[in-house]
């Protein structure tokens, strides 16, 4: 049976993983009959927003992996210490803290860097010829993990579209229920709430990128 | 259009609304055409737990409302606002929040009491002969809130079954895929994660669970 990692990067839309878009990944890998692995890195969040006002909360400061352990039961591990050997595809769902947790994209844009721990574990996945999926903001580490020409989407933002190309990767529009498949690469990414008005709309795309990365997971892929 | 109220209790298994089954509804509510609608009171959870560790965090504390607005994206409003003229149907999730902060059944066991605003809300909305749906340990509410003899589901824990009869409540012992209806009272219950050992079958008890609300919603019923 497959098994797909997950890399979660707290829990909550403003500061954390979409819960939404983490909970429908997780749902799809399951009803497609494949095994999860939910992991974070072990690091404080950029910051901690009160999801009610929107509003930074001065003064308190929150675990990155502590916090996506309520997305995943307590059943998570550090990313550090996870293998990609265990695993035959990886996804990494958004919503903002993987633009604030997982790189620095929401404050630096095109100057941002990846977390480490984040990098050297895709990396690594991706050079063993395992297919990556990015859903939502996600996709905006793809140059700086996948190298230059690296395609993926964001939806249709031409701001956040720019900045990844300004990074060296390459964008393509698509429609929340759509995907954009680097062939070559073997990255899947999907809008969802880039785009999504509705958790079912986000269901559309999502799925069709679970499916998508456990079909690829499924071939006898070259190593890059 | 269909508009359900889903209480919620905070974000965690183990101190709020349990993220799975609060999604899972969420989701099945759209699937159906419906709308919803969450809600949570303005109070402080009873205590904060590490989700990686399982432990209480001394000296922390957290609004079952702010940190419920990280399970709705935000789209909350305060349960004390909420007026039931404006809702068909009201769902419950489980997590322990829903035994820890809408009602202190964790700590009292049969002794326990109601949140004061879930009651009132609860109550208004099956005076007026609209569904309610309770989800894992949700359901042992239902002697406090509806009475001598009112009939539910928490599974099959004997403990907490003894509970529920020891405040007046009649159970029945139900599997995860299944629900249990107090055809009188119009209450529907289902085991979700008090049994579930994944999250499908968790979806599918709450899947029934709320096509079962919806159904019921739509019937023009005698006010109780």
């Amino acid at each position: 049976m497959k098994k797909i990692a997950v890399i979660l990067s707290g829990c909550g839309v403003y500061d954390g993983s979409e819960i939404y878009e983490s909970v429908l990944t997780l749902l799809r890998i399951q009803q497609q009959g494949a095994h999860y692995q939910c992991m974070a890195p072990d690091i404080e969040q950029m910051h901690v927003i009160n999801h009610l006002t929107g509003d930074v909360v001065a003064g308190e400061s929150r675990n990155v992996l502590v916090e996506a352990a309520r997305l995943a039961r307590g059943e998570i591990i550090d990313l550090a210490t996870a293998n990609p050997d265990d695993y035959d595809a990886l996804i990494i769902p958004g919503g903002s803290g993987a633009a604030k947790n997982l790189s620095t994209f929401a404050v630096k844009g095109a100057e941002c860097q990846v977390n480490q721990d984040v990098k050297t574990f895709t990396q690594a996945m991706h050079r063993a010829g395992k297919p990556v999926g990015l859903i939502c903001i996600a996709p905006t580490m793809t140059p700086l993990i996948f190298g230059d020409g690296a395609l993926c989407t964001i939806g249709s933002d031409k701001h956040t579209a720019s900045a990844i190309e300004a990074m060296g990767g390459k964008h393509q529009d698509c429609a929340v229920n759509g995907i954009v498949i680097d062939q070559e690469r073997n990255i899947i990414s999907t809008p969802a709430y880039m785009l999504a008005g509705s958790i079912t709309e986000a269901a559309s795309g999502i799925n069709n990128l679970v499916d998508a990365v456990l079909q690829r997971a499924d071939k006898e892929l070259p190593r890059v």
